[in-house]
């Protein structure tokens, strides 16, 4: 059975806008909403670079989603995340009731400087609002030689989405594992997925295109087996990936959130691993253990149905260099973003 | 669909066995292969809690495998795991090539002591055989407050057992994740699994009882899915749990070690990560957090074909408690046992 296709499918065209572009009209939206220039930034770089990577799901798209967020009230726009190293045991980075995009690379970059002095370390990540893609920040860290994790979730009560394993009603949120570790001559291994069977966002698209699901990813309100979208949202579930594993990962996920860092105040908590591998080896010698073990795979027969055996985030990687620079953004999608824009930088400027 | 149950299934009798005999007959067969006292009476506590548990695939019955790997040499025997502290931040257990069980207790241990000091902590685990019930190590740590996550495997080269996701061909170990976590009134939640569909045990089981496997746990020499047990053994694989999922997980375990702690010299390394929840929140605090959590996943109405939703960790102890310090031995196992205790005492004492 053929995994769904991580790239969302419709019918409309695509324009293809320079990633330049793209960053300035999303930076200045964002700064004209009332973010300060490095977090518009920090935000926009964010969001291209995950469209030049091919996952449209968390790319630009996700601009119009962030700023209703801001506008609502739902998301703080000024936030400042901030770290707290006050107790070296338990730092953690307060996301200030903000995006969670600069909240976590915070993190990620506070644990590296801790773990390359420890070996280990862990950071974590509080009050904050979505935070993008990451695998971004996995593969970053992983490049220069860290192993990270990052699991967490909470909010379960206004985010029932995923049925526990046998059972009939949505439950927890699609809380994510993201795991990077360095790899061979590509470049790092970096795994990022949503514990549940699919993530939300194939339901929203599946419903808006008429179209129905694959077999074995969703329960309608009975617990039974549906292809149908809109059973979802009639007290359906999404299932856990992989039956009790998925569920397991997805709780994990929660109780760290909910019981050891929470209760969540915005959208959900983290914590961040960090390991610093070069502590143990070499970053050329794990690279060419590494390759040993990626090259076998590679050259895997592929099973019916599939080009060829992946490795975890050289897809990303590969798509990024063919898009090259170049962000294939729906065109629906972009009028959205400018009149977006129009409409913010007329608020912004009311006399102009 | 409802995952395989985790319990060998078999038409032969059960004898009841006391929790005490077992450890007594086990304790001196692994004293007359050569193993000191007390990694005899480890290995022998740790089989019988096991089955005690109701996870019959590793527990009193991996007496036999055990054994019959100290006497061909496999294992050492007389193997003496130590700790190297030497390095703060990469300490590790050398398993000094026995079996992994006594080596992978030191390293839980270790892990809690150092997390007490910095919050967290990992320790590599090299250089052993089979570890046993991973969940029981970690069952134990967080029952003391510590959140742990434990990975790794190696070996691919002899363990060519799962196919990659998307692939034809056995390539990776089924490398387990075992992660624990401190949970609710009833105890912690432990999560421990392996990374492909179902356990290689299984498809011995299967071929030995004639009997079919459940759809989509196998694939042929060509890729096809298939439900016969030969079919794994003439060139076939397992799939992994959870597609790309559990393919990518298996995929860190197998990096972790050998590229990172490798490569792989008896049959498998680890990184256990262990965290002190109590630097952040109280046991009671996080007890009382994670039971609201827990208590709306008992109460979820179950799915058709399945009696409740189960929190991971709470069947073996619900087993364990139902067994009271009884093992049901499959008679023919206990049979084995036996005639293995009486031959090896005749050999250890040939003038008697």
């Amino acid at each position: 059975m053929k995994e769904p296709s991580s790239k969302l499918e419709f019918d409309g065209k695509r324009i293809n806008i320079s990633s330049d572009q793209a960053k300035s009209v999303i930076t200045e939206i964002f700064q004209n909403i009332g973010c300060d220039e490095n977090t518009a930034t920090i935000v926009a770089e964010h969001l291209v670079d995950t469209s030049l990577c091919g996952m449209e799901s968390h790319g630009v798209m996700r601009t119009l989603q962030y700023a209703e967020q801001m506008q609502t009230g739902y998301l703080n726009p000024r936030a400042q995340p901030w770290l707290d190293i006050s107790d070296s045991r338990n730092e953690f980075v307060d996301g200030d009731g903000g995006i969670g995009i600069p909240a976590m690379q915070m993190a990620y970059e506070r644990g590296m400087i801790r773990s390359e002095e420890s070996g280990i370390s862990s950071i974590s990540v509080l009050n904050t609002g979505h935070t993008g893609r990451l695998g971004a920040f996995a593969e970053a860290a992983a490049e220069k030689g860290f192993l990270t994790l990052c699991f967490g979730g909470g909010n379960h009560k206004n985010w029932k989405q995923v049925a526990p394993h046998g059972g009939s009603r949505a439950i927890l949120p699609t809380n994510p594992w993201c795991i990077g570790m360095p790899g061979g001559e590509l470049g790092p291994v970096v795994v990022d997925f949503a514990t549940s069977k699919i993530a939300g966002g194939w339901i929203y698209a599946a419903r808006s295109a008429g179209a129905r699901l694959p077999d074995d990813c969703l329960i309608d309100r009975d617990g039974n087996p549906t292809n149908d979208p809109e059973d979802y949202f009639n007290g359906g579930a999404i299932l856990p990936a992989g039956g009790h594993k998925g569920y397991s990962l997805a709780l994990i996920g929660e109780l760290v959130a909910e019981a050891l860092l929470g209760p969540t105040r915005t959208e959900c908590n983290w914590l961040v691993i960090t390991f610093d591998t070069t502590n143990l080896r070499s970053c050329s010698q794990v690279e060419k253990a590494a390759e040993e073990v990626l090259e076998e795979l590679r050259n895997c027969p592929p099973a019916p149905g599939f080009e060829r055996v992946e490795i975890p985030g050289e897809r990303e990687r590969s798509h990024k260099q063919i898009s090259n620079g170049w962000v294939a953004v729906p065109e629906r999608t972009w009028q959205q973003i400018c009149d977006l824009h129009e409409n913010v930088t007329e608020t912004h400027h009311p006399l102009v």
